[in-house]
């Protein structure tokens, strides 16, 4: 989406080669008409969506948006540091962390996934794709329905989407960078 | 606010005298609606805010509802578990956490809170107002203005309102939770 290109040309930090820094209109300062923006377009990728499901903390304002396009309840994965997760009332994946460099169990209250819902996955970047392949675990074991992956910015050659799409799901991100050159991303 | 008081007399779980649970509309699956409501109803409360700040991680949805009734950008406040904070870049404050009884900084970007702004200070409980009076001393570091303070669910009965409003901020919350009887929560 060209919006999201131009915030990114203009406000988004290069930090090193794998590192875009937007926290002053993502995952800090959030530039609500933006998301709202985007949420609008991507609303027409993925139909029949009973719930938005996204990962603390910085996909929350995006998947807010979205989950209110679609007219469905939130729900966010909770990331917890203790070890001791309790398996009866909870689903659970281990989930590295790109950024900071370590595991996460991650979590969703048995209750608000159910059986048959149609489940998006959103987020504010897909890299690794760690984290939706995680999600898309969390999803299967409720026996729901992943609907797709949507993310905010995409950076591509981390392979993210390649491993998602090769499970059958679509990805729909609002940028998509293939590669940082000169300091600037390159979008494909 | 009756929706709010409904939600939480239907949903709400009390786990002893002092916390409730509101993780199935509030703080993990979250009711995308009631959220949009209370924003709505509490916009009319307070007139020239040019940001909304909050705290990670459950007071962004309603937070964003409001930004977004207000047309402003969000700014969620960061939790740092590191003791090490660049003061140079950021305003901190030390801010103890009721519900894991422990102490994180709280850090955010001396880029997004400017000098005059009217800020809005928004988050899903106020309790001791530990977190409520850590953000006013920010939003005063940076030589913005206090608008108020806004939560979706109050139990004044562990005393931040007298806090807040005995500094002068005035305080607008979607329930008053006063007192719990019975396993109920008694609104004021």
């Amino acid at each position: 989406m060209r919006l999201l290109e131009e915030a990114i040309l203009a406000n988004g930090r290069i930090l090193d080669n794998d590192i875009i820094k937007v926290d002053s209109f993502i995952n800090h300062q959030v530039d609500v008409k933006l998301m709202r923006e985007i949420a609008k377009e991507v609303k027409g990728e993925f139909k029949d969506v009973d719930k938005v499901l996204t990962i603390v903390t910085s996909g929350i304002p995006y998947a807010f948006a979205l989950a209110e396009e679609y007219g469905v309840n939130l729900v966010f994965a909770k990331k917890n540091p203790s070890r001791i997760v309790d398996l009866n009332n909870s689903y659970m994946e281990e989930i590295p962390s790109f950024t900071h460099g370590n595991i996460s169990n991650v979590t969703v209250d048995k209750r608000f996934i159910q059986k048959g819902e149609r489940v998006l996955i959103a987020d504010d970047f897909l890299a690794s794709g760690a984290a939706a392949l995680g999600l898309i675990n969390i999803i299967n074991q409720a026996g729901a329905i992943c609907v797709g992956i949507t993310a905010l910015i995409e950076k591509s050659f981390q392979g993210g989407r390649d491993k998602i799409e090769k499970q059958g799901y679509k990805v729909v991100t609002g940028a998509n960078i293939i590669a940082f050159k000169d300091n600037k991303p390159i979008f494909g």
